[in-house]
């Protein structure tokens, strides 16, 4: 925090005696138990690096020493008889893999709903965030006050005004859920630390398919040029790292949240990505054109990057697909479509989708 | 890492092609599937820090924006038909929620060992550390290789060689992922800020029983002081935090891991600690004499100090008790209880304290 900011707590002290799972208790009735064949949590991928020297046990310092970082942590969920291909989901910018689970409001996220799917669920915490937190680098955590800012960035509204049809639950209670959901960078973002670590997580479980939140876009595409056993990738709202082959790259989008400008990747790596289906979802609230309104005009040049993207891959040969949810009759959702008030039927679109691709 | 520490990275990308729980495979039978009636997470406690002024939605700065912060982190799942009281897990210092799932070698950990007793369980990532990253305090993570003391620190063994009787798998990927549990603090270690979430997880919940691990000894007796919903506390060698009446503190104790010294609390206060059953345990390969040997000689002062705290709890009319394991006939446990390869054996010890106290 600056030091120029002159700030006070509030103790929130939530003595609501609410039992977890209340949101049950609201609609009046429980959905099924769920039958879980196996779970667990494991690291995988990363990197060791070691101090020269000779280790001292009785007075340790630095020297013959070594660290364990960069790696990513993975919760895993199968049910029983699972669907061939695992779902992995990884998470956006300020966030874990607490994103994929119980909703803002205290409803099934995609975890659980894709579970009853029948899907076997590796949640992932990226390196240097939440349980992966562990790198080699160096990093400083200036706490800054943004959830104004993210009110705003992820499309809930015009703080301090929701959107009229916002799929986003009013009750105070839900917002501060949401907002205690950010968790802060351990490390500096690296979107081939990220990749890296993921390929070895396709390593280890085999072919699956790949959802990716927002600034995960990039690492995921990454990640499919590393390894094909990345076999669809279902990217929700991505925010960054589009790549384009090289020569081919659109111009860089100004908005009023900053530039967004393309990445350039080899032409024989952008056409790994056109061996696999992949479809982008985006929702609601969308300028059409170009606005002072920084939380929304943000996104105004991700979907049009996005698209032009799409056009890339297909015209390489690719399956590529966006959907911008308000035009297929889906309307009010935020930049969080897994947590939003309808994320039973941005998975059921999901679902479909796989169904079509012969994935399920 | 410090400036003056020549460092190298070693890409370590697993290429073992294991299915997850391939260590059910080498016993050659799985565990029956896990039925749960609700699983899901949510954030409880913390605070609301605010800055002053006006929020501008299209050139936001600090003014008029708020920050979510120091909250903990809850993972709970429930099993079909659960005992009456749920098992909240705080994990120690380095650790997250980690600490109670899969082992390093691929075993059940306590998470999925309780549920199958039928018990709720509640993994919590606390204030500042893993999933509940955000603060309102700032703070630098300076990468320091420390796997070299930890192996001492945790009695493992004396770097490089393994105890011979220890409880650990010598598999080095058993090590690797251990290593990779470590995850760094994103604030200050702060005990109150940290038993202020978890007293207003037990407001959430209702009655449970409380199990720490290691550094949580301290936050632990803070909480069940706070609030009398804590029905009873397992603490797994608790390492710090050791409260005593005002006016009856021991003498602080020096080892060659620095000195141990107790802290105080109001005698009334104290008396919180005597309404609930208490139990600690210990593991093995601890030094009976002081020691030069620094990842030993830690555990001598806080087992001495943890004898006088039990004795002081029961000369107050308390119910606690001290089990170190190697007494009752269990040998070679680390510091890691839970985790270890005779953790069955250690959850049964605990079922047995449970059901003496007719907490089950």
């Amino acid at each position: 925090m600056t030091s120029l900011m002159k700030t006070f707590a509030l103790a929130l002290m939530f003595s609501t005696q609410l039992a977890a799972g209340s949101a049950f208790a609201q609609t009046g009735s429980k959905p099924e138990p769920l039958v879980i064949a196996e779970q667990g949590s494991f690291a995988v991928g990363g990197s060791v690096t070691s101090t020269p020297g000779a280790y001292n046990n009785n007075a340790p310092s630095d020297e013959g020493q070594s660290l364990h970082g960069d790696h990513a942590y993975v919760f895993y969920q199968v049910p029983e008889k699972p669907k061939p291909l695992p779902i992995v989901m990884l998470h956006g910018a300020y966030q874990s893999a607490r994103s994929w689970e119980t909703t803002p409001d205290g409803r099934e996220g995609f975890q659980n709903i894709f579970l009853r799917k029948g899907y076997s669920t590796y949640l992932v915490d990226q390196p240097r965030r939440g349980r992966a937190g562990n790198s080699p680098v160096a990093m400083t955590i200036e706490p800054t006050p943004y959830d104004q800012l993210f009110f705003d960035q992820f499309r809930i509204g015009k703080w301090p005004d929701y959107f009229d049809n916002v799929q986003f639950d009013r009750d105070p209670e839900a917002l501060d859920q949401f907002l205690r959901s950010v968790t802060p960078n351990t490390g500096p973002f690296d979107a081939n630390v990220i990749a890296s670590s993921m390929s070895a997580l396709f390593d280890r479980i085999g072919d699956a398919i790949l959802f990716t939140h927002s600034q995960a876009g990039g690492p995921g595409w990454l990640t499919a040029i590393e390894n094909p056993k990345v076999k669809a990738i279902v990217a929700f709202e991505p925010g960054s790292g589009f790549l384009f082959p090289e020569g081919e790259l659109p111009e860089a989008m100004p908005s009023a949240a900053g530039t967004l400008k393309p990445d350039a990747v080899s032409v024989a790596d952008f056409e790994k990505l056109t061996r696999i289906p992949i479809v982008i979802y985006y929702g609601d609230n969308f300028p059409v054109e170009p606005t002072r309104e920084r939380g929304q005009d943000n996104w105004r040049v991700r979907l049009a990057m996005a698209k032009l993207w799409v056009a890339a891959v297909n015209k390489h040969g690719g399956d590529a697909r966006l959907v911008h949810l308000p035009e297929i009759g889906i309307k009010g959702n935020t930049h969080f479509l897994m947590s939003d008030l309808n994320n039973a039927e941005i998975a059921d679109q999901v679902v479909k989708f796989l169904a079509e691709k012969k994935l399920d």
